[in-house]
């Protein structure tokens, strides 16, 4: 699994000697419960809609595609307003290959050297990367113990770090923990008074909403609060809820100058018309796909109730955090690896991930959530 | 045309402000001779062997992709084994989603801040946005009134820049001047004496050989020196030759070494697996895809031919410069925004790019030439 380092013979940048490639292990294991993949697989009605939609861009892929396409920035904007409920113009959404990508984007447009991005942990561990790559100074508060945020704690960093990017996911991974919305109201105003550089201009607030579909009734969306901030981005993708992991579509929607900040940075043509194609075909069954979603939350919600019954051989009740995504974060274990690696054994593969003696596991089929309780009570004695 | 600027409501980072998104403009005009694309849709065959290979990766998509995509990498290593008689491991190898993303990885790993890229120019346009995109200074130095590049010249502003990355594109764009091996070596041999930051590490030189597959016979591909230098990257593409520009799919070879480096920051699974399955379908109809290229080759030199004979209306003749690529730089024009324009007016769009009074026409097919011909010899009175 290391990855081979590389020498001094390249001139390396030195914060990135001896890393590693971010990543999960890729291994071909019966359970996959990871990478908070969704576990159905495209229908065959998308399946089809999908091949028929790549086989028309196919006949032009002599050409670029649309740099701005505006057409699938049409859908999605289409689509989040029957998600979500809010009316959004096409101009003020932006895709890429990945919410990675949208994430690169917002750091080299609003981060960068001198300036400091800032989040509160424990949270998504790609994150520091971003920061890294953008040459950006990364800063990170706290959540409490119940993972929730603090409001006064988040105006108190922003204050004392004045950064140009605060970063929030919610819900929040690998915790689950969805924020509520007087918090992220709490952060927009905090950061209108970031005064970046000096010169007056707020910070960007980015709220990561990969999971957000996955959010209980009565959690709300961030998107509600883009008409009230300029300074907010509210980021989305298609891996999760619509189970496109493999075609790599991040989004986001903001402001229209937000967005056109973007732009600027964007390499031209980033996203391919086979990209846009894909993305498309997918947005035009999101009816049929978002019905999974609550499959999904039955069965996170079954597997968060399971997992509180459950108790350590020494008497203690297993911890569950709070769940509004597809996946639970769950402990504490006084040796995690050795769980992690007794599923792993098992044929169930979890993520070893969050604060120490926690362990993540995504939401799979029922089948698949069966294989994985029978391995943790097997392994971990409850 | 001119797009929108984002106002001082937000933290934009201020050597952005003020920038418009690169990109020529996107005109639907009916003969497209401005960004070097190939004129030749896929065949109803290459169209057949995507689609079927979409649908495959269709029924997976719910999964992440392969994140070190090894099996295209082969394909790849396989393609240039072909194409140029080196043999490559597929750890050689690097693909993105363009290859504007390999140049950035290419700058994330080896440029950034307190570094130093050097470029000579006339040379593409999209240089300098890679550097600046990754905070690395950036250096031109000059290519001579032919557009080669004088050995001299290159040794001694390695010298005097000490740059950690050197990018040279051979054929050059917009001039569509190969580089001779022996001054790929002269560059090679500086940049191992580059002692970047101190440190003994030689700089990174890339050869962008972008248009590669069109180069005249007798010009060699720096493929061929890769296994003398550690510090030597060649970075292709298959927008071109394989006609497939709206895929985008650029990659490079390299030392493993080299390839490590770019390992550590792609952002993961940058590649979809979508895009993993149209290259790979392209690549095994590598040959029949490889045949348009001779046909563009001999449509390139018979419109060097035609432009080197004809005249100005004042009796100058036209400067034509010689070209290895799928596109021809032609000059002088003391208006050459008019000249441009006047043929856009005629349905036909070449580009406004290069030295001042040059222009450059894209290989489109023997009708397409036809109707630049035809247009340029009623706007320029030749």
């Amino acid at each position: 699994m290391t990855p081979p380092l590389v020498s001094g013979r390249l001139p390396l940048r030195p914060e990135l000697s001896g890393t590693a490639p971010y990543g999960a292990p890729q291994l071909d294991v019966p359970v996959l419960l990871n990478v908070n993949e969704n576990p159905y697989p495209p229908a065959p009605g998308v399946v089809d809609t999908i091949t028929e939609a790549v086989r028309s861009a196919a006949t032009g892929l002599n050409r670029y595609p649309d740099r701005d396409f505006l057409a699938l920035r049409s859908d999605l904007a289409a689509y989040l307003g029957t998600e979500s409920g809010v009316s959004l113009a096409p101009e003020q959404v932006w895709a890429a290959n990945g919410s990675n990508e949208v994430m690169l984007h917002l750091l080299q447009a609003f981060g960068g050297p001198g300036r400091t991005a800032v989040s509160f942990a424990p949270t998504y561990s790609m994150y520091p990367e971003y920061a890294r790559d953008t040459h950006t100074r990364w800063v990170v508060g706290r959540r409490a113990d119940d993972f929730t945020l603090d409001p006064d704690h988040a105006r108190a960093v922003i204050a004392r770090e004045r950064p140009s990017v605060v970063l929030l996911a919610s819900p929040n991974n690998p915790t689950g923990t969805a924020l509520p919305a007087a918090t992220v109201e709490a952060v927009c105003e905090a950061a209108l008074g970031a005064d970046v550089d000096g010169t007056g201009a707020p910070a960007v607030v980015v709220v990561d909403e990969a999971y957000g579909e996955f959010r209980r009734a009565g959690t709300p969306s961030a998107l509600e609060l883009l008409d009230r901030y300029p300074n907010l981005a509210v980021s989305r993708t298609m891996s999760k809820a619509f189970a496109l992991a493999g075609a790599r579509v991040g989004y986001l929607a903001a402001s229209r100058e937000l967005v056109d900040a973007l732009r600027v940075v964007r390499l031209p043509y980033h996203l391919s018309a086979v990209t846009q194609a894909v993305a498309r075909a997918a947005l035009a069954h999101s009816t049929e796909l978002l019905a999974q979603v609550d499959t999904l939350r039955a069965e996170r919600d079954a597997t968060v109730a399971w997992l509180r019954g459950r108790h350590l051989p020494d008497g203690r009740p297993l911890e569950v955090a709070a769940s509004d995504a597809n996946f639970v974060l769950f402990g504490r274990f006084d040796e995690r690896h050795a769980l992690w690696q007794g599923l792993l054994d098992r044929g169930v593969l979890i993520r070893e991930t969050g604060p120490d003696g926690w362990l993540r596991v995504s939401i799979g089929t029922g089948k698949e959530m069966t294989a994985f309780k029978d391995a943790l009570v097997e392994v971990a004695g409850l």
